[in-house]
């Protein structure tokens, strides 16, 4: 029998999570441009063992550039250069489904799975934000459901077009000057309601098959999704009755979508902000809170919340006349997460921002490697999750600070690798490679069906 | 007095240019996968002291999988992928405007161009063939003149783009918490035929301001868009006489535009076969030409000629009844070049065949390093070429040939660098980096304008 092992993905963002990280004394604010920078992470994490970095991504600038670093590059690009200095990482890349096209997108990804040589992610969005949607030729943000109907049909067409060329269609006969088999390379034909796309891709299937998918939405929609359509799911999760609850919740879906829950990874967030003593993580995590400018958060929170931020005064509870979720169109499991975590603890704007600017709805635990190892131990036994998005609050020391301190509690304890025992991310995911759609069946009246 | 120098670009290609490369003993088929392969190339160019490395591209599957390595890598991730192991050589990629949208792609330029630190081109292409069309939504291919248009609003919405961010926005001012100035990062608004754009791009300006900017076509409407956008052009010319006339057309056609045409790099495309005697280089052209597999290769010459295939019986002459080039919606100026070749020179469809497939109607020139270097030399002091897009038949083997062997003869002539002298793409053209927009003028009234 083997023993449930954890997974642990790296959450990459410039000078780290907590929004004011950039200002402390360690950070180099011009990090963000900076391909080695992102590489020597990604070379700790491998360090450690862990099974993936990723980045997140959204077509659009977000918030107010004076706050925190701004300017991202695109991850599919940044994440083939970080792929020829690392050898066994797995490397996700969120891209959105509502603004590219499936074929490039299949296309980049594919391409990303052959250089990396099978460790290629897409963590698949939506994209909910009218800024972006107004950088595409849009006037308003597409409804939340047919965002994800366009999605679903996008990760079908994406799916047929990785195996529009079969495993063996390759066969480089220099004697008789056949480079592939021609009939092991097919069009799709596929003609939806949102795309329709011919094949076959100009890419050949990638050592993944596919690239490991993984999705972050948790509105219903979201968890439909995952259900059908995840690999590994990335969620924002505050309490460990909230976390188990949505743990059971996207089992019984994958479930009920005829998959084995087994199959689809659950990976809660969490900001460690680690010190060698529970006050020396206090004092860190009371330090950043210090930089955070106010005015910034506020009207990043206004935003969220949809009001104009003069009616947030910044040592006053939410105002009681928020709209419900289903009047959101944008993340709308992010707005219920933010106005219940205000509502639960009776926070004021400015604590609330303090909890938001640290992680963004992700649970920040500020500890001793012992206590995190502790808090990812309980988790993991008490049906809550299958291992963590790490997202230190602070990069590089807080990965360094996790793989060193915390990542060999983790193994003393039995409960992560001690070693690679695969190459691709689907290995160290323990998911199956898809198999290829195979040759054409032949029928009984002899032709290919 | 400075002396003009030569530019020298590898267009690099699986095997080699040659269709039949990969089935030489030297050849590993498989090599189309393998950023490592592709980034021994591009050292070997960077050796040679080269301006640049550059990937042709389509988003679409290209003729006969059988016929030559058919599965291709998506360049820009590619490109990516070698920046890292390499440090002066150009990385330039071809992208095209009528299969992507301008903020996906600007910022995958950018984020390619601060990746490299300043070493990103971008081969602007509206791709011509109705495969790609259908791969996006499309029945028909867009009339060439439609495809010409929107290339030029897309190019104008990219730069706007690159320019939405002051070189000078980003300050990182930890003690006052302001990472990026504001108003030095701009909207661009753009509203046209084809693009609607809010912006600004969520990538600051790169290291060159904008990736340097090349072009390929040589149709009416491609020469007329390269005289106006490009900065670089790649061309094909099978003659010194044709050359001579396409250098002074578009140099005039840039004058016309308002352009100084000594900015404007035209690098005619020359397929060295390298032998250490011309009986050599004969021969390895002889045995190429001996595996071409003639059914691939006619299949391919009557879909660019809209014909069924058995019209061009192999050993006779074109049939007298073609189409003229302006009944032709895909590549025009490729569909006239053959034509006149054939036509010019009374080749059978075998002859012909034999000479598009070592370049596909680049001019093929196989003989000694110093006939070579005497070929290049004449055509740079004649009025017909800024430097050299130079593809070799079989690579690496052809590449190394030109580096070690070529390279120095030019070197000792004069006509090439002895060493980099700058550090970017722009700087090894001699091009300088576009001025951003700078901050919004300030008019008489008070107001900004």
């Amino acid at each position: 029998m083997t023993t449930r092992k954890l997974h642990l993905n790296a959450f990459l963002m410039s000078n780290g999570h907590h929004e004011a990280a950039w200002r402390l004394p360690e950070s180099d604010p011009f990090v963000n441009h900076d391909a080695a920078y992102f590489t020597r992470l990604a070379q700790t994490a491998e360090r450690g063992l862990l099974d993936s970095v990723f980045f997140a991504d959204s077509p659009a600038l977000m918030g107010n550039v004076g706050r925190r670093p701004a300017s991202v590059l695109e991850p599919t690009v940044l994440l083939a250069a970080m792929a020829t200095a690392t050898s066994r990482i797995g490397l996700i890349a969120t891209a959105s489904t509502t603004y590219n096209d499936p074929y490039n997108l299949a296309r980049r990804f594919a391409s990303l799975d052959h250089i990396s040589r099978g460790r290629a992610g897409w963590n698949i969005v939506t994209t909910a934000t009218l800024d972006a949607a107004r950088n595409f030729g849009l006037d308003d943000l597409p409804a939340h459901r047919e965002r994800y109907e366009r999605a679903a049909e996008f990760v079908d067409v994406a799916r047929r077009l990785w195996d529009s060329w079969q495993d063996d269609a390759i066969v480089g006969d220099k004697s008789v000057g056949t480079w592939a088999v021609a009939d092991r390379v097919k069009a799709i034909d596929h003609s939806g309601r949102h795309h329709r796309v011919r094949g076959p891709l100009n890419t050949a299937r990638s050592p993944q098959g596919h690239p490991l998918l993984v999705q972050a939405g948790s509105s219903e929609n979201g968890k439909e999704f995952a259900a059908r359509h995840a690999e590994a799911i990335f969620t924002a999760q505050q309490t460990l009755a909230d976390a188990q609850a949505f743990y059971r919740d996207v089992r019984t879906r994958a479930a009920g979508a005829g998959r084995d829950p087994d199959q689809l990874k659950i990976l809660p967030g969490i900001v460690p902000v680690i010190g060698s003593t529970e006050r020396e993580a206090r004092e860190l995590d009371a330090e950043l809170d210090r930089l955070i400018v106010p005015e910034y958060a506020r009207a990043q929170l206004a935003r969220t919340l949809r009001l104009p931020p003069e009616r947030l005064p910044l040592d006053a509870p939410l105002p009681p006349d928020l709209p419900a979720e289903d009047e959101i169109e944008g993340a709308k499991s992010r707005y219920t997460l933010i106005v219940e975590l205000a509502r639960s603890e009776n926070l004021t704007v400015r604590q609330l921002i303090g909890r938001l600017g640290g992680g963004r709805g992700h649970r920040t635990f500020a500890g001793t490697p012992e206590q995190i190892a502790d808090t990812i131990e309980h988790w993991f036994h008490s049906g809550a999750a299958d291992g963590f998005n790490v997202m230190p609050a602070v990069l590089p020391s807080g990965l360094d600070a996790f793989v060193d301190h915390v990542v060999p509690l983790l193994q003393a304890r039995g409960l992560f690798r001690t070693e690679y025992t695969g190459r691709t991310l689907r290995d160290h995911y323990g998911l199956p490679r898809p198999a290829d759609r195979g040759p054409a069946p032949v029928l009984a009246n002899g032709k290919a069906g």
